[in-house]
């Protein structure tokens, strides 16, 4: 037996070797270092066709920086642009665009996993947890169910978008001129990228209020995250057979946070502009976008007003949500609803004396909520330092950025959101760097680094110091 | 002998009745609500002080708000102020706003505990905890020598350092003329206020190191905490009899987090404005106002350049110092170095995946950091409201006021900086509300949450609900 078993495995030679060497890199990555690299690959692969394939441009083509700082404003679905894509890519040019966007928005875990279970191999439990991130959260959702109806989600949600958009937009832009700028904008939407094929983004359609409110209804349908999406259409399925199904306290706090920020947002962004930029508007107009700012804000990017002429009231305004963003395991970027939510609650529960966070009957762990600090201090770090090279690079050479420019650039670009007063096409190279940056690590980040704080957490030494305390405040 | 007692009780009639009343009122009352009454307390009698008190002024006598933005500003140490007190008050003006700011400096407390000291009367327990807050820190500080040395301390500082400015500033100002700027900077200096008797505070000793260096010295020891500097004191005894002190590593937090402030923020400083609003003074120069700028920043609030026309960056820098502010139990404002520095050692403790925070062989217990976190979101919470009154009513009514004059004018007030771009003297009647409040939270604000919550925090109750996980980021 056992001199069978060498010689077999004798007979697969070098090439068996090499397999378990391929086997074993593969079985020693982890999950967030797949992640990142995945990331990296295609913003490299849409940096190279941006710049290699042919028929893209108008006009001439674009510099290497500039094509680094577009994959990678597409991949991370961010939306920043350094030039108007509107006018300068062709329809090829767009269409490549687009498809970093939709692989970049769905990540390209789940396109991986999608093949896999394509090809009628079953996903190993590790790779189902590399696919969809986030499942300890909600146990009783199938990780192969999730996966499937992510992307059947994404293509069927997009569909409807596109196709009203189609239907909103034949009698401005004609029968096969709607066409792309439908799909185009629905994709985007859902993707929360922000890109637009229109040089001034929403700004035309401000008085359209069932254009924006399509594009509203797509980009908070693509910030709530897949996991709620999924318990919600469960929800629903379970309520026609009349059985209960419980939320988790994960999807009521996304939930809950993202209603309360929209409607806070809403009404803010309503007061600083009623008698500034939306002046001009008729009130059922200044409603709607003063909706579709709050809404945008939190990582959407596409833009109905000029934020370059809006208060610094809300501009600041926006600088904080844009900050917040969207809900796990979404397109959306940011330190999340959760985040916010868990260090609030935290505050809160503190300030009423409890040593445990609660939330709904629910116990929120320590070690949950210190990750939430440690995001939330972390991203701060990070936006902090992306300002102060910025007001360097920036406000030094260029008497028009101002701070709340280089502030508003440096949160627009950690929380993938692509908003801009304007300073984006100025930029300094360093300037450029500094987005292509704080763009990769406000997509991939914040992720990574929780799933690296969630790998080691389980590692408690028996060995501890013993306690001091220092006085705070 | 039952029949005696009750005899005895009701021969002290009413009068003992309203005596126990007022002795439980006593009793009832909580340390941070003493405190938090006794500096309104000193805020009203300064107001009225400024308004009633003949004989202030070489002008017309302020308005109600002034004088009560004045009293505050002064009693909260700040320095922040809407006219010019070097030109509009006399001598008896000004020697009105350095008692308020000798007062609000030590703290009605410590003179509370003084005078009973005085009268021969020991302090209880209870007594001495609320003389001098911080002392769970450090079990083996004396807690009624450590009230003494309080004012020990200060006095002998503030007569060396009024004594250094006397001698630097005769050349100049003669020997009538010298005495009250250096008394009264030397106040204002160790106890971080940053009221000086010059219109232009130190600008015009800009080239002058040495009243500069004094004036760094006085700031730096009022910013330490008395905790910190009795440990030092003590040290230095034991240093001279040979025997060994450790010190308390709340101490070695303050210190180590206080110079490496310092030192980054000279650093930055020297660079930001280098070819800027230092570009004319020769390089020695230039260091030394780059030091006093990363000195006054966390909280004293002299300036030696003109704020209005630094660059964005030397602002910013000097927002986020301002923001973090001195150490616990000085005169200094702010979330306090050690807020910041746990919350930097929490972060850092979680990425390398460790479960308790540690630090110089040292764990810090959770509830400690977890009220770290709460006094940052809850501060943070404060400045960003303060930050978007400020935009709105000043921004809009004044052309010259923008976004980062409002911001910084916000963390100024919050931290009791006293720093300003130049807007306070144009604020609106709103603007001066809003920055007399921040500067009363900011002094008063966070020592009283920090107390609520240790208050509170025994209270643990045996019930709690199940855990549910939340993904984060
Ligand atoms: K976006
Ligand atoms: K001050």
């Amino acid at each position: 037996m056992q001199m069978d078993k060498a010689r077999k495995r004798s007979s697969f030679g070098r090439w068996d070797i090499r397999k378990n060497r391929a086997l074993q890199l593969w079985q020693r990555i982890t999950p967030p270092q797949f992640f990142v690299a995945s990331f990296a690959l295609l913003i490299l692969i849409g940096t190279l066709g941006l710049k290699l394939l042919p028929g893209l441009y108008t006009r001439e083509p674009l510099s290497w920086i500039d094509a680094l700082f577009t994959s990678t404003s597409a991949v991370c679905v961010t939306g920043l642009s350094t030039f108007d894509m509107a006018t300068r890519c062709t329809w090829a040019g767009q269409a490549w665009i687009l498809l970093l966007i939709q692989l970049g928005g769905l990540g390209m875990l789940t396109f991986a996993s999608m093949i896999i279970v394509a090809l009628g191999r079953r996903l190993s439990l590790r790779g189902e947890a590399m696919a969809v991130g986030g499942l300890e959260a909600a146990p009783h959702i199938d990780p192969r169910q999730l996966t499937f109806d992510v992307v059947r989600f994404t293509f069927l949600i997009e569909g409807v978008g596109a196709l009203a958009l189609y239907l909103l937009w034949i009698p401005k832009l004609g029968f096969a001129g709607a066409l792309w700028p439908a799909i185009f904008h629905s994709v985007s939407s859902f993707c929360n990228a922000g890109f637009s094929v229109f040089s001034d983004s929403l700004m035309s359609y401000q008085q359209a209020p069932l254009v924006l409110l399509v594009h509203m209804a797509l980009i908070i349908a693509g910030g709530l995250g897949f996991l709620t999406m999924e318990e919600l259409a469960l929800r629903y399925q379970a309520g026609k057979t009349r059985k209960i199904f419980r939320l988790s306290l994960h999807s009521r706090i996304v939930l809950i946070t993202s209603l309360a920020l929209l409607v806070i947002g809403w009404i803010f962004f309503c007061i600083f502009e009623w008698n500034a930029t939306l002046r001009e508007l008729p009130i059922v107009h200044k409603l709607t976008n003063g909706l579709f700012m709050s809404v945008t804000s939190r990582t959407a990017g596409f833009n109905s007003i000029n934020y370059g002429e809006a208060t610094d009231s809300s501009n600041f305004l926006t600088i904080i949500l844009m900050t917040i963003g969207g809900s796990p395991g979404s397109t959306a970027g940011g330190i999340k609803t959760t985040t916010f939510a868990l260090i609030g609650l935290l505050a809160l529960s503190r300030l009423k004396g409890e040593v445990v966070t609660t939330y709904w009957n629910r116990s929120i762990r320590n070690e949950t909520t210190a990750r939430a600090v440690g995001l939330f201090v972390i991203s701060f770090g990070i936006v902090t330092a992306g300002i102060f090279i910025l007001t360097v690079t920036e406000t030094f050479r260029n008497d028009e950025a101002h701070f709340l420019d280089c502030m508003f650039e440096a949160a627009s670009a950690f929380g993938t959101v692509g908003l801009s007063t304007g300073i984006t096409p100025q930029l300094s190279i360093v300037g450029r760097w500094t987005a292509i940056i704080l763009m990769f690590l406000g997509r991939v980040g914040p992720l990574t680094l929780t799933a690296v704080f969630m790998v080691r957490q389980s590692r408690e030494s028996s060995f501890r110091y013993s306690y001091e305390d220092v006085v705070v405040g």
